[in-house]
């Protein structure tokens, strides 16, 4: 198979060299182009490729028609609408465009069938736009798939979240030493509304938001990788902490049945020790070893009454980031969405 | 003023050395003994006195009638009854005597009232038991406190605690450096039912728990002084913001008036900045000099229909340990329930 | 007695917050002015005074005569440059002018006849510049003047440096959490250089910089405030600890007998347990209150031969940075070289 | 060809946990038996074995003859003699029999000649003890060894050691959190003394200690795995960098000439950038994949005159304890010291 030519933007920073690490070796992606921003731009090759500066016409030139953004939001707002407007197939982990209706806002696993939204992006232009989740996120909305039909009404949630979600230099050492700061800039937004398009019913035409509600607390820890969440969601009624659990064990999507590569085997996996998950101990979940850290690790499921509370890991680079928006693409390439085999 | 001789059991711990620096110079208490145990006994000076074995024998011959305690539980239990069958007035930090229900587990500023049950203790002998709650409940009950006339119906609360929390030697490096522990032994139990009792009603004969309900979550974070919490309240109806805020910075309760000397003169300090309150800038709130670590800090105050959250920072060796412990002493002090002057 | 008018250049970077801290109620000096870049200044107050923008107009406008620096290098060189020749007195913590051969590089327990450079400076301008050194110099060059005597041949010095070094934002959290950075930039060739001119000799005219070679490596450790240095020295001929021991405690210099308000009584502190001196233990290490954080404490003193080895650690904020500065200020002022009470 | 059978002692430690992912599916090898404390035995399983207690009985009753031990060394005192007595070949990570002067204390890339001594063992008993280094020397001597032939006279090095190298819970979170403590107990005596033996002269019957000087000065960084070290090195002449770039970059003996298994391609890796070795990007150096952690990396080479300075970093629990024994195995092998193919 004639592998299909792609560019990574952003190349530089701590998701762009995800992006470049697990399209290195792809079964179905080859990297054409890297970009950066002018300061960055060549200045040193990754993977033998030079980095060109961030433009349009850099990326076109490239020879890909598949892009993946790690571009800060700032720039990707007009940039990815540049790039769709040509005709690119832009796969984007920036927030900018995540919320506009006609975009799906994709986890492979929960709502595969919002996909179908690119149809209607592609009636205005001939490129598309699809994007993946904050990285909270994509750990907590993860979770939530199997147990949406027990119907939860609500769910608190508090995070601890590493200093790579703040990018390379975006937390000062300074600050987060030995302490803890209850705050994440625009981030407890972005879980509610994010959350709520994920769960959200596909219509045929649009996107109608889950009613679930989301009460978010997001606070960084000194922890280098993995977004550690503490859950506790509210049912109409009382549950069983044995159909919880085996919803979150019997959970084989379609991801996994269709064996995407960066999919893990389990998308869930949920741990019985009395302390886990940890950062430093899963957060590198998921196998095969091109899934490693795609696969979110759920521990210390308790049920009281009509309360459910556990805590949830998710590697914030891999399957927060980069990671979901490779699986993004591969499962468009497996619906026909992508040029077959580059031009 | 003639002082109170008093005797501080456990003295080397790290809570046992918060009781030696708040004792030094009190005004109300003079140091007259220190215990260990047999394997730190008589090997070094604390505050220029002798380190004795922890046994009853040794705090008898010390001279004090009044004793604080900062025993392991396991030897609390046996030790504190004893010592209260000779006589001793015993403020406990152990948790051993806690949800007895003949003693009183006193937040001077919260319920003041169960103070008498100490009187049913000494129906029976001459001393009696005091405890002081779990270094979490410590911070949270007091936070609640002003709030419970606005009937909250359930707390959701996610613990960040700090190493200090486990002891000098509790938590080894390898576990917890650039990672956190979903998990702390006997906590989340602890935080339920000390809760529960401490706003309770007192009926003139005993306690009646609170029916709040509890849903919490701890785990250990690299920090080495201060226990955050994430705090998120529902209540039977909507709520205001600024009432909420209101009630937490009008909170002047009968310790503050007392001017207890180590009662801060704000028990309860609400923030304003978006990302307070922080370990490493609070853990030491609370005036004047006597009383820093004793308040309690609080911040990022969000209302949503019936649903409050909030952060709030406690310093747990000082008002969750042998501060509360010490300002329970004064309170009897003032309630004339010790022996004016000492023997 | 009338205090002088003082203003502080760069007050709201970390060594800045030092000055005003340092400053406030100083028995001497009264903050009459306080400067930030054009970006923070007219934002907040600090200590109740506005905050203006760094130029020469505006620290003339405040009243003040004698200033403290806290200024970036690239800033300080030409302002400082320029308030002295307004007149102004610059205690400058800034790189820019240390090794200007008619500037004094100052320690006032080392090397305080340095401080007649300035009237080589005044020959040309009414103002002068007197600096302090960078922050391993401080503690490095304050240890190694007690054992000169001695006629040492070569220091090998490793550092340990916290990250308040860098600045605020300086160090990112994605560096250093959990790691060692065995680099800091133009760090070793300032210690080399710096150290040769304080410990040089003062002919009447100059400085000849002493001929002791230093073999410095620099890295940043998470820590937060403290540089600890494991120091190796060479003598050209055996060295007896207890002598070495002897002159680090018997060491009581002019700065101390002239009992400046910022010297601590002890500038070197010897420690005989086997594991000190520690960060988290020893930073704050200096009496009285005043003057906390401006003593150096030294350990684990062991001798070989020729060689002698020792760490030390050295507050990089306070006696490594405004300290320092203002330490020099007051020596300053006891020799009659500042305006006597302040116009 | 049958691989050898093998029983690891003190599995379940920092260290027996890394013998046993070593010796997984290792090519001459095959764990037979793994033992642990009486606390810990028959618990758990590891690798599908179950975990007897640590006797002789039961070592010689896995069929195992070759014994890797990561036992603390007073047990491994006696035990490993014991096994030696019955005929066991013990490779040791141990500290109790290294300088016992018929036991080799080995790096195979350093000094292979020195495996003959386990001949002169087996004139008095059947077994023999190897020993691999301390995990700073391990690093250190292996740096050092291609340095000889430029006649280094003396070596000051200063440490900044992992908490792994205390074992799991050798060093409490209170104490390294944000700190750095200048003392390891027996650590600096460990360093000349073991130092000296591997770059010691083989006389055809035992081993002359080599006279370059260590001045070692030992601390504990809150770092999880890695020690990092500062080694500055005095020549009798002065020293080119380029001369000693070269013979570290074209350092190739014979234990990589022989292919062993666990042997990195480069023992000692030179890297240009300004700012490395760091623990947290250098920690897994070494290629193959088997040999993740082998290599050793060495950077900031800088020359001054008859000095040579250098930061170094030792994987402690790969190169530094059981990667260092198995590899010692291998030698052994190679060299048919071992039985073929086991019984």
């Amino acid at each position: 198979m004639k592998k299909i030519k792609v560019a990574v933007l952003g190349c530089t920073g701590l998701v762009g060299r995800q992006f470049v690490r697990l399209l290195e070796d792809h079964p179905f992606f080859k990297i054409a182009g890297l970009t950066a921003s002018a300061r960055s731009a060549g200045k040193q090759k990754i993977a033998g490729l030079p980095i060109r500066e961030t433009t349009v016409a850099d990326v076109m030139q490239s020879g890909a028609r598949v892009v993946f953004s790690a571009l800060p939001a700032g720039v990707a707002a007009g940039l990815e609408s540049a790039l769709r407007g040509q005709g690119m197939l832009v796969f984007s982990n920036a927030s900018s465009h995540r919320m506009d209706p006609r975009v799906p806002l994709l986890i492979p696993e929960i709502n595969p069938e919002h996909l179908a939204l690119v149809k209607s992006q592609q009636l205005e232009f001939p490129g598309f736009i699809v994007t993946n989740p904050n990285c909270v996120v994509a750990g907590l909305a993860l979770a939530l798939g199997p147990l949406m039909p027990f119907r939860p009404v609500s769910a608190t949630v508090t995070t601890f979240q590493a200093v790579s979600g703040g990018g390379r230099r975006g937390v000062a050492s300074w600050d987060i030493l030995g302490n803890v700061i209850p705050f994440i800039a625009d981030e407890e937004e972005k879980i509610v509304r994010e959350t709520g398009k994920i769960l959200g019913a596909w219509s045929g035409a649009g996107i109608r938001h889950s009613g679930l509600k989301i009460y978010p607390a997001c606070s960084r820890v000194p922890v280098r990788e993995g977004h550690l969440q503490s859950v506790c969601l509210e049912f109409r009624q009382a549950v069983e902490a044995e159909a919880l659990a085996e919803s979150f064990s019997a959970f084989n999507p379609e991801a996994q049945r269709l064996a995407l590569p960066t999919a893990p085997q389990r998308p869930l996996l949920l741990r019985l020790e009395e302390d886990r998950p940890q950062p430093a101990l899963d957060v590198m979940a998921g196998e095969p070893e091109r899934a490693r850290g795609m696969a979110v690790s759920v521990g210390r499921l308790r049920v009281q009454g009509r309360r459910c509370s556990f805590f949830l890991l998710v590697n914030n680079t891999v399957r927060g980031a980069a990671g979901g928006s490779v699986l993004n693409a591969e499962l468009a390439f497996r619906k026909n969405l992508l040029p077959g085999g580059g031009r």
